[in-house]
């Protein structure tokens, strides 16, 4: 029976639910994050653990347990499960809320998911992403806003595309759930600095990157494109992943380029590296 | 014990829970809609019927109960509670789903809450509205994204202000839970067309005002405001409120004008009057 955490207990995921006064449902105003497991060792876990503090503050969402308290709670439930190479998602909720408007007393809950492994030729042969003009609300914070996203699944799925790239102001920012790269003539990564999340593998990424590579962040341009060489997205479960075509724009010779799989193939180790030494 | 409906049942509030695994509390994917009651009369049921159909449809969202079903459920509920002058509030949500992104099948829950009068104050003497630039996303669908209107309450009070007045590209749109109309020097009422969702208090409004007034529906421009001899918000809680200042623009001598008046006492006739004969 696959156990799951509500507020300050594990239980069996069948028997958690969520009151309809709660202003997630109403409003739907709540945070989360997501990490996944390496065998059975989190993956970013201090980083994932602050960015859900950071988000929950932001939205002046007061956790029920505290930051000590989540994880040992969380390290039980990933044991207990016994899930190899699954996902951790924790939610915490707006809570009950008088007015169908304020905010309550949140609820927490975390979820240990299988992943179901996204197919290995887009790691190897890239994905096609769609532009979106779009702006998030808040985009710094991980609120549970994926309206435009969702919505948007028919149209991404007719134009055979994995995801929406979504610019603004004539600047990209972000894909819906991961962050966007270009590598340029000069072999340099560039990717945005506002108005987008901060993604955990996006600064794991960056961090490995600057070793070999020039990074910069910084706004980076919709007329960019059509002079990259290269461009990946970053995320937790994309990872490194290549990005071979922008609506009808080719990306470079339309195939990943050197860049990205050097980086896919320093990432491996980084990780490796990492679980070991963290 | 106050009783709600959850899918296809009229149970007590309290055992009315939605399952973690709900797209709407993973990804606050979901729509909804709120009417009141006149005495035990629900005001303007079909319109909101009809616009709570028409905003799953557009999110691609199953009602586990059809039309007619849902009507005599409400009613039934109503009737059972008899909690006079209370609202509706009716929600639909994403469904269990099986990638923590996909859309699943659907809890309907329809709760009946007590209404906090407004402050005669409000609509004495009118209210404060800071502006914002922001667009909501699909504006003509009522989802249950108030993840920005949640965020600024704390800025909102501080400025002694009601809620938000939405701008984007020069453009007002409308209040965050309400729509937005001036009154011109021509004692013209104009009001967005375009962008905003079209509320059915603003439709009544519009249709009763037709009868003394020329009403526009057009883009409204935030320039105009400066020129605005009245202004005023409509919505199910809001019926006719004045708004005498936006920002630091106070709007005609920052006191409610006569149209504004005249259109509050007109809309206690017109929907006594409605009530009757629908």
């Amino acid at each position: 029976m696959v156990k799951c955490i509500l507020n300050n207990k594990i239980v069996n995921c069948y028997e958690a639910f969520i009151h309809i006064s709660d202003l997630t449902l109403l409003r739907g105003y709540g945070v989360f994050d997501f990490f996944r497991l390496v065998g059975l060792e989190p993956l970013y876990f201090h980083d994932h653990i602050e960015r859900f503090f950071h988000s929950a503050d932001a939205l002046r969402l007061k956790c029920p347990v505290g930051r000590k308290k989540l994880i040992s709670m969380i390290l039980e439930l990933i044991e207990t499960n016994n899930i190899r190479n699954s996902g951790i998602r924790i939610v915490l909720t707006g809570g009950a809320s008088e007015t169908g408007y304020s905010i309550g007393d949140p609820s927490l809950f975390v979820i240990n998911e299988p992943i179901n492994p996204l197919p290995k030729d887009y790691f190897a042969n890239g994905i096609k992403l769609i532009t979106h003009e779009y702006s998030r609300d808040l985009p710094e914070v991980k609120s549970i806003n994926y309206l435009m996203g969702i919505y948007k699944l028919p149209e991404i799925k007719k134009m055979g595309a994995l995801d929406l790239l979504f610019h603004w102001n004539g600047k990209i920012s972000e894909v819906t759930r991961s962050n966007f790269f270009i590598v340029d003539k000069d072999d340099r990564l560039i990717t945005a600095r506002h108005g987008v999340l901060k993604g955990i593998n996006r600064k794991h990424v960056i961090s490995m990157a600057k070793e070999r590579y020039i990074v910069e962040e910084r706004d980076l341009y919709l007329e960019e494109l059509a002079g990259a060489k290269e461009a990946f997205i970053t995320g937790t479960t994309k990872k490194v992943m290549p990005v071979c075509q922008v609506d009808d724009i080719l990306i470079g010779n339309g195939k990943p380029g050197p860049t990205t799989v050097q980086l896919q193939k320093m990432y491996e180790g980084y990780t490796e590296e990492f679980l070991k030494t963290n």
